[in-house]
């Protein structure tokens, strides 16, 4: 690797206080070398120590070594840099002007600008990291909520890539012996013991199951945890959005069907991001919108985790009745909370009467049930907790392990697939070939997640979302 | 200095991919050490080499140690730091989340949130720099182009503010000894030798009125050059601004009169800020909005430093006829630049035919004109280097030595006052007692530009216009 080019970028936002310019490559220090001068110029930037804060100045070699800016540099020595070569940063000022000087400085003396992402992508090439820790300070840099934070930093530090190659080399290993005994097929030789094999492919099939699964968790904490708000018309719904979100986002009335579209905005409640989607109310309507609105309500809770279904406080009783066989078929095993809106307006007694009967003629139970006021704010608190159980009880049932990239999870699914066709490849006695090809393209899908296997095409698509400088 | 609070900040602007934060006071190790964790857990921060990359993790220490991000840190002793206290500088990924949640983690242990300049403010008063060297720091930070850039970073290296202490290290001295002759007055005795004081008062006057008059350029260079483009109504003077920035800036048409009001836009010319002002067209006119137009053509020209002073090829001798009445007493002193317009619609021997007979009936001459077409943009790029021409000469006469800041300039004045009238006092004969007076308010004001003498507001003013971080 060591003849790549030499690369620099702003690794910074353009604005602040201080701003750092960061070079790779084996030039780095021989270019820095000519803009960098020591306070006395006594000095080579060659002469300091690596890791080291150097203090000088940056000058321009072409005009009269004016100065550009007080520096501190640091030089790293390859491999011990984050691409793995020798590499320098730059801290300068933050002023833009300071900045491009920098840039067309180090470009003039043989610097190639960095394309997005660069770093990152060197440093897997050069066995710094694998595909998915590098893909992974991607999701770190843009993570906003302490949720996909944590994924993210589990991922970069390792997280199930560890766990899938050491199941890939196994299976690697198996494959190979099972492919050596083609070659002396005529000798009907067993070099790869098939029980050892079946164990092994079992214990990859749990646990790319366990992933794949994680992956709609996952997903959720990275958009948004989906909750539908959903109930017949005039219940407040819009207005509990409103007070989810802490904002007039959706347009409040007293008239039926105000919401015809769906609604949605998301907000971080205490570290996890939830996706609140307001539905158009669910009632027998000849206008056309609406019905299309309606359709769309019920489209969008068969996607939530969440359903929070709002009923009226003061006809509890008649509003779940007109609603809950159109409701019930789409929840599923989602997680349902009825929520009791405008307890403002009902007296506590007819309240808990009305609530102990539908206790007892349906399936709702009161840990299900939340009684509030969308429009005095009245245990909306309470409701965010709820919600913030729910995600706290799937993580947990996660654990650390938690597929968050789309690409990720399309190689889990092949692999998965691969593997299960080898296993029945060999439960119906099939010719050892197929059962290898099988399996050689396990190995193959599973090589793809921690980048063993990978295209030119593959790190250009992963590598063009990275910011440039990282 | 050392018992004062620990703060913290973040340095970088939002959204890179990588973060700074800066921790600085007595505290800044012992508050850092809480949070990390070298790799193998096997050191503290406190037992790594000061200025030295340390590669590690940061950990929030209420959470199990969650790790929040792979950080590389920088200790710096004091007074080897920037404020001049021991410094820590925390280099993370630029991430929101993350950012903040080192910021917190920070203020949970004990730091304090630095103020806007804070650290600026804090190296001044540790002596790190005086208190001009310090405004300098924001200026280059929200430096632009090439020109203010190079007059931030010669006022941060020094300056004028060296030769200025200079000045005023003598004159304290001249002053004591003054002063000290009041205790003695019934000896008459004369410590202070009046012919060297009255040498060093004129070298200190000349000083001073010299930087005073360098303040228009600095001003002119830091906001950007003023060129007002005068002339008739139609003459092409909207189109020229549009030329001149690139961009359909101003409303262009062939009614006569098109712009009423002044329009004023910036462009950066090869390293140097120009602001043109397109101004209303001169003729006489009985609508009201465009004679206050008019006017303000006219108050424009009085603060411009370069006049473009527009003319119509096809009607040369009459467009000047018409307006060079109006014009001429506004130029004074500015640098005039007869641009004659629409050069693409007349024939060059006509042209050439009516110039020599404007050079030989005005005080006009060849140097100071320009043939162009604002439509088509020939010779514009001339005009632009002409432009640059009265920019490199104005600097060149000043020298490296231009006031820039609002902030001395009414320093320098206050002192050359007081100098002055220190100088009458002598001449007059006056009482000692009130020479000495006038040189103490000189020393005093000479004081408050390098910060020898400040006051809380005085510091309150100046650095709550830095940016937070720095």
């Amino acid at each position: 690797m060591n003849n790549q080019e030499t690369i620099c970028a702003v690794s910074t936002a353009q604005g602040g206080a201080i701003g750092i310019v960061r070079v790779s490559g084996s030039d780095s220090i021989t270019i820095c070398g000519k803009l960098f001068r020591s306070p006395h110029g006594e000095k080579q930037l060659a002469d300091y120590p690596f890791r080291h804060a150097i203090y000088g100045t940056l000058i321009s070699p072409d005009e009269n070594d004016e100065i550009i800016d007080e520096v501190v540099v640091l030089k790293y020595k390859g491999p011990h840099s984050y691409t793995g070569e020798d590499s320098v940063e730059i801290m300068c000022h933050g002023s833009t002007y300071i900045l491009e000087k920098v840039m067309s400085l180090l470009i003039t003396e043989g610097c190639r600008l960095a394309r997005p992402g660069e770093y990152t992508q060197r440093a897997f090439l050069n066995g710094k990291m694998d595909l998915s820790q590098a893909e992974a300070v991607a999701d770190l840099i843009s993570s906003s909520t302490a949720a996909t934070h944590r994924l993210a930093m589990s991922q970069m530090r390792g997280g199930f890539s560890r766990e899938l190659r050491q199941l890939r080399d196994k299976l690697l290993k198996l494959t190979s012996l099972m492919e050596l005994e083609l070659d002396f097929s005529e000798e009907d030789l067993e070099f790869a013991d098939r029980q050892e094999l079946k164990n092994l492919s079992k214990e990859i099939e749990s646990t790319l199951s366990h992933l794949i699964s994680s992956f709609k968790v996952g997903n959720a904490l990275k958009n948004g945890v989906p909750v539908a708000i959903i109930g017949e018309t005039n219940v407040g719904k819009s207005t509990l959005l409103n007070q989810l979100l802490h904002e007039d986002r959706a347009i409040v009335s007293e008239i039926h069907g105000t919401t015809r579209d769906t609604i949605e905005d998301t907000i971080n409640i205490e570290g996890t991001l939830f996706r609140f989607i307001d539905t158009a109310g669910i009632r027998d309507t000849k206008d056309t919108i609406e019905a299309i609105g309606i359709d769309r309500t019920f489209q969008k809770t068969d996607k939530a985790e969440i359903v929070l279904w709002v009923t009226d406080a003061t006809e509890l009783g008649q509003s779940f009745e007109r609603t809950y066989k159109r409701i019930i078929p789409h929840i599923g095993e989602k997680t349902l909370i009825l929520v009791v809106n405008k307890c403002d307006l009902i007296d506590d007694t007819e309240l808990y009467t009305e609530l102990s009967n539908l206790y007892d003629h349906t399936g709702i139970n009161p840990d299900e049930t939340l009684l509030i006021s969308a429009k005095t704010g009245k245990n909306i608190g309470a409701l965010e907790s709820k919600l913030l159980d729910y995600t706290n009880n799937v993580m947990r049932n996660e654990g650390d392990v938690i597929v968050t990239n789309l690409r990720h999870v399309e190689a889990l699914k092949s692999a998965l697939d691969a593997l299960r066709s080898s296993t029945r490849a060999m439960d119906e006695g099939l010719s050892t070939d197929l059962v290898a090809e099988d399996l050689r393209m396990c190995v193959s899908a599973l090589g793809e997640i921690v980048g063993e296997v990978t295209t030119d095409e593959v790190l250009g698509n992963i590598f063009k979302h990275f910011c440039v400088g990282k």
